[in-house]
């Protein structure tokens, strides 16, 4: 875990932001999860379209997605670098979302994560989120959804 | 072109460094575009592999790329959503990459940017990009290269 602050405290914020978040995301817990975002979050997401606008698209897509998995939701943060000023602050790292699906599937991806936050009426909040997986440029245009870091 | 704006002042640098980020990148000027990285990038790109480390890395792929166009690049960036601190900011937004390959082949794909700055020395770098589209969910895994904001 590498860390470039530029503000200690406002970093230890938002380490614990994303603990709970990712205890939340681990719970599937719909509320507990977009608790930590703006309502005017604008979300990159792994399936389209290019942008989904607002806290209430978020939770629509994680009400449908979540129940998807069996049990929780297996998630783990590697990589993991805060940058973080008085008011802004921005986190990158490598996620691995994994997991057993109700149609059995098995589901096990790492996946490139980039958060913005704003601290808004005393508390930080996600206002941009950025996940992705690149695709192969061997003419298959396949997302690579099987890379390890 | 909607604006989310904490310091003016850092907006208007941050417009500024965008604006000829872009020209650099049409022209398939190497050293323009590199200049504005910080030597310590962590860049998400298009391809594999999940992440690129350092400047030189960013530079060699844009020296293998930028050959891959006949004439310019077309670039255009819409939906520009700048926050700016006074040292640090992060910037978001929908990019067309457009033009005809060496192979005659024609590209014009949408891609959504997210991209963190930090003022260094005076001077405000890109610290980190993170460049993708997202994928079909339908079980073909493609990459959605298709789609128009």
């Amino acid at each position: 875990m590498t860390t470039a602050n530029t503000n200690a405290t406002t970093e230890a914020q938002i380490r614990a932001l994303i603990d709970e978040w990712t205890k939340a995301f681990r719970a599937k817990d719909v509320n507990g999860v977009t608790s930590y975002y703006a309502a005017d979050i604008v979300t990159f997401d792994l399936a389209p379209p290019l942008q989904y606008t607002g806290a209430d698209a978020l939770r629509k897509g994680l009400e449908e997605w979540f129940p998807t998995f069996r049990g929780p939701v297996g998630y783990e943060i590697r990589d993991l670098s805060i940058t973080a000023g008085d008011d802004l602050a921005f986190s990158r790292s490598l996620n691995r979302i994994a997991g057993t699906r109700t149609d059995g599937e098995q589901t096990d991806v790492w996946v490139r994560s980039t958060a913005c936050y704003r601290k808004i009426g005393g508390n930080w909040k996600i206002t941009h989120e950025h996940v992705s997986v690149p695709f192969y440029m061997d003419g298959s245009y396949k997302a690579a959804v099987d890379l390890k870091p």
